[in-house]
């Protein structure tokens, strides 16, 4: 069986195992009151060029973006996402369990923009209603999807105008910095947004995410929520040693080599699929393709291949997620490649 | 200024309020501990022809959605409402607050059918998104139109075939049953559903709505959930001796006759328009009528009328809401038809 | 029966009934948005001698304070009650329902000190404690005791020094105000607090409360808050026309007399009680007493009499709780001093 | 310095260690759907002689007692606990968080008993307070006392007849299991309680803990409970292959050895201060160990080892806490010991 059907299929990279080898016998304070979890902190300041931020190592995806909504509103506000967005589909409710709406509109290819998110006010009647004040948006999307730097700006813009505050979900924020589509750096989000994180557990580590908070409001009292969202580690520096095996280096560390790896073999892999004459569900530019296959070739990939099925068959075609993570190699795509173009 | 713009814009009917003052000074135990509420909740028993089930008094119908589904649903679970309905448009969140999705498919004029509510299980993948469980409707709905009993047995035969628990939102209810378009009774109801309200403060209440709770799990410990809801008065016969007012004579009661003496109005005013060639949004057969009015004739009629703009203008048109209530008359409605026409 | 069980057994005060009647045919907007809640607020304000505040007329106690605590705190804030304090005690836990901790401690007579207050520290480390920050008490207590003006006082000099907020429940608030032990007026309470309540239903109204808020930051949105706690009533003017007729002509008002004649009739039951030589329970000087009675004689009572059992027997002896309203009269009280000098 | 501080000041027990190594380029399904968590699972259930139950790998103990308490509670109902319980001292609210109580009382030596439990009921009056139904207990508790066999199984059966479920909090499980005053084995408590937890983080593991549910109701749905209170790894395995390691071979585990191995050395500082005359806050049975210093001897002692003060400073004495870890050595307790001779 040849794994394309997530990038957190493995542990994490042989680095970041000997980082945490390495540091393990070390006596630190809890709850990530430690050196490793501070100088990651620090890495990351410096990778996102801000220093007047904070920097939270957080255990999970969907732990961040809930302790940071929580953070970010008062009990009559809601949060608009994307209906295919991570905090609406695939957390359970979590978002709702804080006490908050989330407010889904329609995307067009994954992505919000300003005209989408302006459909939020036509819900929102005076006091009968939620009042709309965060934008949650992924970057890159659900859907493999990327923002451009200009559809971020145009975002952030209409938020600021709006009276609402913007966060950038970066489960897979590596695969977007490091596509070939990539206008941006990851200095820029910082002035776009109000918090951010900078996934780990898709990109290289054990898990743990690093969660940038630039807004002081929401920073407030920030450790308190993380532990009231049963979020707070007891050995906390356990995600503070690998972003620090992560992180250092800057465009040059791990976290940058990995996920340029992780995209060249997604982009030899979109290639080969499209040179074959394959169709795509969606335009992915990041390390998720979603070629749509017949039923006949779907079937009997899977007796070779772990992959998602990622949406009902129609006309005989089932559109499917092949997933490249940090442990991917040419022979895995090359095996996949060799066995669709022998079933085509 | 003559008001179409609620059917909450007055006290109480004349007899609902003789019978607080002759009630007054009596003394009885509080927070709906009272021979009056228990006297309200056998009139309702005995007009929806059930014994066995629960009634509780309540205060008012977000209170009755929101405390029921709280009561109904575990805390992974949604309740799936259309857009349009009361629960997600104008309750400001109140769902949500205690933790729950509501889960929001698109209506076809207002109403939800099983086809619509299958496209909740589009959004369930396993452990990572909450569960579907209940179904919420308004009879009537919010854009005034009406569930057939066909169409109220099919959604309760889909809802009982996938696990799935109904309630039905009867803030209006007594429009609903007695509109010329109603072709069931109040007694074919509770077969259907596991609770539903009768209306009050929109149909001659000074407020109150009567919940009627069919299904034992939701009624478990549910005065606790009321009281946790805040719902609890400690006058609680205040609103026992209401609907003792209201629904005394079952059928032919107060309640029954101010529901068909609005519908009658609501009846001619939709036919006069009609006649003038008016269109309607949507098809409304119950006491709120939606017609789309040039904007001059909408900007001159307000300097008379109250009521609300429904809709944004479109192509030089508005659509409007005029609602009848228990104190509208035939003067009314004859000025706002002589002043249309007038204007047209 | 006669009634001392509590302060609401019966239905409005006739002034307030009559005030109901006249203006019930009268259209007006929803949701408290009407000349008579405004015409109330109004009233409030220069009742309490403060124009720069919000007045809400809320729906009951209970409501008053969930509202309040939730729009205050942060998620990670708790409130400080007594033990015995309604918010802990009598809500079924409607705080906790909105995420808060209510963090109990001992009080002296049912009420708090700032050395009692203090004690919450104790319990506070860093992130792993929920912050304290909203103090709760009532005036006069559950317990019918009464804060003096110093003691007030140095409650919210407390309060300001360690950032904590104040809110005073005043359910009873009339029966403080103007009872003999009773050294301050309305006006001195709004410079102490943040927020706080002149309590309707347990004074002559059917229902509802005159909610103050001084505090902008809680203040801010409050209607989201009203409407998602579901404490916003339809015809809202409800609560407003029956405050319009407590509280117009300011301490010569209904709402004054009511709790005047009140205390004066449970003076005269504290007094007779005494001169029998009866103990009491704690040390009420407001409309409840809670004298301490032969097991005997509270069975005997019983039948005649409906009252509380305060406390669980002890050495033969009751204390039991009875309650002057604003529709008790002397013939009750003598009936019962008679009945219980008989059984003595 | 030497660490006496905590028992989760270093990383994972190079063993287990070895376990994340040797499994770390294994791919598997992701959410603790894999052969490691599976095996875990299995192993457990064989230690405590129960196959009908369900165990699931948690990230933490705060996350554990709080997902179990809010998928066993109804709204309505609260959750007794010492008032020195960590799931009210040191949880930051995350209980409350969830919507229920936490209905504190005094404990004995950090202990509950049936008598004290008992008292939750005179807090109890119908709908108006929250109802008791968890009891939830740490063995051993925060204060590193131990409940014996007869002590859990009389809180077990009050539970029962009072309609209560127990929920024992294994933090330190282990260290319970082999102190020398431990007069029952893990296979007594499954028939005791509705769930436990036996605790990974702080005896050996670099996180996780194995929530063992017995009670069918509880268990209903749990995994999207986990979801959506934020505990869900996408990398699972991490617990499983942790819990492997520690787990194989019962009572002759690595996870038996070390807690063994940590509770000798607890006892060796113990037996060495009682030698010393000093006295205790507290009677701790497990690797807590609670001396009363005099204060210049504790100043002196945190120049060279880094330890909690307890309590505040009494009459000149001071009580700290020393706890051992399983990278704790005969040379570290041998060094404070001599210190401290020094400078009694």
């Amino acid at each position: 069986m040849i794994y394309f059907r997530s990038d957190y299929s493995q542990g994490a990279h042989p680095e970041v195992m000997e980082a945490l080898m390495k540091t393990n016998m070390e006596h630190h304070d809890g709850y990530a009151m430690d050196v490793h979890s501070d100088h990651a902190a620090e890495l990351v300041k410096e990778l996102i060029g801000v220093e007047d931020c904070s920097v939270y190592m957080m255990i999970g995806g969907t732990n961040c973006n809930v302790t940071t909504i929580a953070a970010a509103l008062k009990p009559y506000e809601g949060v608009i996402t994307p209906r295919t967005g991570h905090a609406y589909f695939h957390e359970a409710g979590a978002v709702e369990a804080t006490g908050h709406r989330v407010l889904t509109l329609p995307p067009e290819n994954g992505k919000l923009t300003p005209e989408i998110i302006a459909k939020a006010w036509d819900e929102f009647e005076d006091d009968h209603t939620p009042l709309p004040r965060m934008v949650y948006i992924s970057q890159p999307t659900e859907s493999g999807s990327l923002y451009t730097k200009a559809e971020m700006e145009a975002i952030s813009a209409y938020c600021k105008e709006t009276n609402l505050l913007l966060y950038i979900d970066g489960a897979r924020l590596g695969s977007a910095l490091t596509c070939d589509a990539c206008d941006f750096t990851i200095k820029d989000i910082p002035p776009l947004c109000d918090a951010f994180y900078i996934g780990g557990t898709k990109n290289g580590a054990l898990m743990g995410e690093a969660l940038v908070i630039l807004n002081k409001d929401i920073d407030d009292h920030f450790r308190w929520m993380i532990k009231r969202q049963c979020g707070m580690l007891a050995k906390g520096r356990l995600i503070g040693v690998q972003f620090e095996a992560l992180l250092e280096g800057g465009e040059d560390s791990l976290y940058y080599r990995l996920a340029r790896e992780t995209n060249r073999l997604a982009a030899k892999l979109r290639d080969g699929l499209t040179e074959m004459g394959c169709t795509f569900y969606g335009t992915s530019e990041t390390n998720q393709i979603f070629p749509i296959l017949p039923t006949p070739v779907v079937e009997a990939l899977e007796e070779d291949f772990f992959f998602y099925r990622w949406a009902p068959e129609e006309d005989g075609m089932i559109p499917v997620r092949f997933v490249l993570g940090w442990g991917s190699t040419d022979a895995d795509v090359d095996a996949l490649l060799a066995r669709i173009k022998e079933l085509l």
